[in-house]
């Protein structure tokens, strides 16, 4: 198996490019399709104060590095999830990553600085770790973004995450996230703008990417996201794209050339209702407190009052 | 495992509507289902010619069983196909069914009328045996109802074959497909009025109906469709279901609901640019022959003069 590009011996194949690449050449390869997709979509302008959410998995070092090798200086957040040992570990990663490139890494700490962590919220919920999670990351993340002048928050979702929330979205029709789901978020008000450089490239090439650069990173999955409904839809995607090469890139790509802007409306009604959290005051849809404020209030009191009295 | 209706000893579970059903009360559960769809998308009017598109197989003579027990009298066309024991076998079925029923049954039979067969079809045009079938069937349906005076044309497309094929235009994003997939076409010029009665029953509610009534159908999968994507895509489906009863229903209804409208303008525009076939008058986008005439051309002559010109 040769590189397409230089001919020498290659280290990767992409069936769904029909490409083999040397290590040199898939690095390029992989610079050139985080530049596309960010000159694209119009990511980033000149004098952005860029924001990456680090979770210490290969997705976040990765984008980090690539963005550094882009010229586009980068600090860091990592958030805390106290997920034991686990999160211990993804905060060294993260750590290790940043003092390797020089790069400033800010932190929250869930248990810490809120005084909760994702295990006991899920709990508390009496729902999936990964909805308590989810939503603690983006509250905080767009939080800090704003409390400190970031312009843009970066995450890794790449490909395939992208393709499998899509999929999520489309077995729903989920109107308002479809209308949403789209490599760059602008800016409104209280939502600082958002955007996914990783989206060109898939799961595989991103670990790639770490081990030839050698950037150590979380190899576990999170222990909180076993039967995920978000993996389920990952592994379903794997077995078309193993039947047919290029299955994913053609179905997230085609969403957003074909599909995407006929959904825009259902997005912007929801954002239409948005009003300030009587708590936090960020927006919120609900009209009282925002869902993470809800989420604070329930882990500190997990019995709720009526099922108490309802006995 | 009791009927949810009568309490009496189940004999069929459907985890998607979490429930079980004795014999009476299943057929009852069917009927009712079918004459949901037929008043919810309005698919017959007094007076309406109906004709079935029968293959032999469980769907379409369920449907036919199905309309005659709603008082919806309705003839049957069966195109043989010419895949040989398969199809001698297929037509049996059919024509029993059609005496038991006292049904009047056309039949038009595709080497004996067209001169040619399906497996012929594959290799004249080397492409899937399936895409000469379904392009052969459409035409011909289509242009035998117009023919024939009927206003209708029925086919027992059930809610598998509607979420699969559903899956197939979403994973490329095929606004023009997505744009035309509903349980009823409207007639336009040159194309009768097709309905799907059968949206809101699963491919098992159909064998189980069809065993249940004691009608005799082609349980084999056609020899041809080995590998076909269509298969691949109901799999896939049939995984989710398994994980989340009700992933297919959602999926289809969400996307009447809050998809299709959306995509209208796909199929208009391609409708607009409708001509008269120069071989049988039908319609067609191309401009030329259309599709069907393309492949009789084609399979008359397997090697195209631009090919043998070429050496």
């Amino acid at each position: 198996m040769k590189c397409r590009r230089c001919k020498a011996p290659a280290v990767i194949e992409i069936p769904r490019h029909n490409a083999a690449f040397c290590r040199e050449c898939f690095l390029r390869h992989c610079r050139e399709q985080v530049r596309r997709a960010i000159d694209e979509h119009r990511m980033f302008v000149p004098g952005d104060r860029v924001l990456v959410a680090v979770s210490g998995g290969k997705d976040s070092l990765a984008l980090w590095h690539l963005l550094t090798e882009l010229g586009i200086d980068a600090d860091g957040l990592y958030l805390g999830l106290g997920i034991g040992e686990y999160s211990d570990e993804s905060g060294r990663y993260a750590r290790d990553f940043a003092a390797r490139v020089g790069a400033g890494l800010h932190e929250v700490d869930l248990p810490t600085d809120y005084g909760y962590d994702v295990p006991g919220a899920a709990r508390a919920t009496r729902r999936s770790p990964c909805g308590a999670c989810g939503l603690s990351k983006r509250h905080l993340f767009n939080g800090f973004a704003l409390e400190h002048g970031y312009d843009v928050v970066a995450t890794g979702h790449n490909l395939d995450d992208e393709a499998a929330v899509l999929l999520g979205n489309v077995l729903r029709w989920e109107t308002g996230y479809l209308g949403r789901q789209h490599p760059v978020l602008p800016a409104t008000d209280g939502f600082v703008k958002k955007v996914k450089p990783l989206v060109r490239l898939g799961e595989r090439e991103m670990a790639a990417y770490c081990v030839l650069n050698g950037i150590d990173y979380q190899i576990e999955e999170c222990p909180m996201a076993d039967g995920n409904r978000h993996l389920g839809l990952k592994t379903t995607l794997n077995a078309l794209e193993e039947q047919s090469p290029g299955t994913k890139a053609a179905f997230l790509f085609g969403f957003l050339a074909r599909g995407h802007g006929r959904f825009a409306d259902a997005s912007d009604a929801e954002r239409e209702t948005l009003a300030p959290c009587s708590g936090c005051g960020g927006p919120t849809s609900t009209g009282g407190l925002c869902a993470f404020c809800s989420l604070r209030v329930r882990v500190s009191n997990p019995q709720p009052v009526a099922l108490r009295t309802g006995r």
